[in-house]
């Protein structure tokens, strides 16, 4: 591998961040007209790399290299080629174009494995409100339910994949072969830790558990002139409260992570006391008993408040996933492929969801993050640091490497 | 006076409250078709009751009612004819009931004074985002930046009145005779306090001061699952903190009230920290010196949450308006009114606007309070008791009575 791969692999996410559903962004949805553009060119480059390519009942591209029998296993690698709206240019796709780019410079070599280099279709859940549609199909969990979820425009996951020119079902031949190697992400890391340790990749051991919910205190709307301070039901004042909470077990809990993205308030006017206040919570850690009892404590905090400030408190959950552990086999061996690319040891969870998340139940999985500059993710100023990405590939070739040894010819 | 009367102003007050811009709700707006219904219905009781009515330039609904001689002074007895979207029935309208009702009750007889009774056009400030209209332009005050001043529509002030049939080239004429007795503005109290202290009626001595900003907190997004907390510049983070200043501030100090009661955040998703957080501020208190030092100790609040959360902090004031005396010699008047009326004598200061606010610059100005069951106001279920109406009714009769003794025949 070169530097010259790198740059390709940069280029070629920015040429596919071109493919936007949004002209002057990239918002690349769900079997949109622009994914449409993204698979053609994947299909071409893929193709000229020597791999049968593919598009599943799902919409996921899958490129197909043969190993060096007809019945090798395979080692699948991954990740997805949806955006969300106005995103950068290498969240999801990097990690294509890095399975793309270990193909490629195999220059015909057949392994001992065949390797499928696949781009999932959805990820991100912008355009149905459900994310992981891609990788739920190819392990068999993209159900009846799931495909009569409707879009803004009222069209199902059914729908939209007839008019896209596949057939739902046929869904079940999306499912992929029966015993793979495994499962392989490359994917940037969207957060700081990597840069603040002056690291340049790490290997993902597990992806943290996630619990969401939404949070309503009501109180009473009143006027701001005229009503005392003491016989108010501040909503907006309780949530403010809360939120004070959320962040101060957070900030004391080591790895704990919580979030209150979202807040609105009704009637919402400036000499109106809100009679309803709405807080969005998303709270992340890697350990689950201490995700849970963080919502448990979030919980009683809300109820606290509410009761002291005369608020119904209203509690909606969203979410509850669990920290999924990736394989320690293959662990193991990215850990070495990193240190034989010349990256210092690093391990880490992953604060955010990946598909990586969604296969590993049914097969050995495991992730590479590459450093992200300025944790900046989702955002037109995402960006990849180019020897980064060349010991990311130089990695992955070790890590081919390895598993082809551990296999035999 | 009696009971009989009190029940027609309430009826009065609901059958206006049917004429509305949106069926099913009271929502009155500046010169819509619902307020030329208002107005035809006025005209003819006020006309029965011996008035010349008019109506001027800004819309206002003048009824004059002449006094013993041509050239008698005149006292103006009004409040405002628009309402809030979804309203109750006697904000405002209630207080030009009583005007009329207390001219009826005259059932001919001339006194010492004329009284002019006036049905503001605008108090509310709903469809131009200014509020006043029609007092100003009693008082000379509506100049020609707020005759362009645009609806949602993109209608100007100026364009309104003459689609509504009258001249804004007039507009001097709506200007009040060089010389009124004084303002007389009878209101519901729209808050709890004289239904806390058990007391149906109140003299108002003093409109207070009122402050407005719109204050935004400025970090940076980032991904709710991979930015650790102590790396984040959470804008939705550093707003509650403030709201939790501003609260407790308020609360400490006797008569301050501070409302928070609009508040947004940008992008706004559940998974993403916060950007950007808009919290609105509305502070106010009867004395001038209070007000200004709690905005100050505010925004020196804000400024240090920011410096501490590494948070841009935009303060843009909207509004700074001084408390408003009532004249004294009125107020000692009313006072005794109320306890003529059988009303114990309370005197508060008024927490919301009002027009006596635009026009005690130019005037001797006096208000009286009416309790606010419950303290609900901008709301359907806005109500007031009879017998605190009819009590109303019997101050003011009093007020005349001691008006015409005090400049005789």
């Amino acid at each position: 591998m070169s530097v010259e791969s790198a740059r390709d692999v940069i280029r070629r996410c920015r040429v596919l961040a071109g493919c936007s559903d949004e002209p002057g962004f990239t918002t690349r949805t769900f079997l949109s007209d622009s994914m449409r553009v993204v698979l053609v060119k994947l299909t071409t480059w893929m193709s000229a790399a020597g791999m049968s390519v593919s598009v599943d009942a799902a919409g996921n591209l899958r490129g197909v290299y043969q190993g060096a029998s007809a019945d090798a296993r395979r080692l699948l690698i991954g990740s997805h080629l949806d955006t969300v709206p106005h995103a950068g240019a290498f969240d999801g796709v990097l990690g294509v174009m890095i399975g793309l780019a270990l193909v490629e410079s195999l220059h015909g070599t057949r392994l001992p494995f065949g390797i499928e280099v696949i781009g999932f279709s959805e990820e991100e859940g912008v355009r149905f409100g459900v994310p992981f549609i891609g990788s739920r199909a190819i392990v068999g969990e993209l159900d009846k339910t799931l495909l009569e979820a409707r879009d803004a425009d009222g069209v199902t996951v059914a729908q939209a994949i007839r008019k896209f020119g596949m057939d739902p079902s046929r869904m079940a031949d999306a499912r992929t072969d029966a015993n793979p190697i495994g499962y392989l992400e490359f994917h940037i890391e969207q957060g700081p830790v990597l840069e603040a340790a002056g690291r340049p990749l790490a290997v993902v051991d597990r992806i943290n558990g996630r619990s969401s919910a939404d949070v309503t205190f009501t109180g009473a709307a009143g006027h701001a002139g005229t009503t005392p301070m003491n016989t108010r039901q501040d909503a907006v004042a309780g949530a403010a409260e809360w939120i004070g909470c959320v962040e101060a077990h957070a900030h004391g809990t080591k790895g704990l992570v919580a979030t209150t993205g979202r807040i609105d308030a009704a009637p919402g006017a400036a000499n109106v006391i809100a009679g309803r206040c709405r807080v969005s919570l998303d709270v992340r850690h890697a350990d689950d008993r201490i995700r849970v009892a963080a919502i448990q404590r979030f919980r009683v905090a809300a109820e606290e408040i509410g009761a002291r400030r005369r608020l119904q408190v209203d509690w909606l959950p969203r979410l509850d996933q669990s920290t999924t552990e990736m394989d320690p086999q293959l662990v193991a061996m990215l850990a070495r492929a990193l240190e034989a690319a010349g990256a210092p040891k690093t391990v880490m969870a992953s604060g955010a969801g990946h598909d990586a998340m969604v296969l590993a139940p049914h097969m050995p999985a495991a992730m590479l993050f590459i450093r992200t500059p300025g944790g900046i993710s989702h955002h037109p100023a995402e960006s990849v640091d180019e020897g980064d990405v060349a010991m990311a590939l130089a990695a992955g070739t070790n890590f081919l490497n390895q598993l082809a040894a551990s296999i035999g010819v």
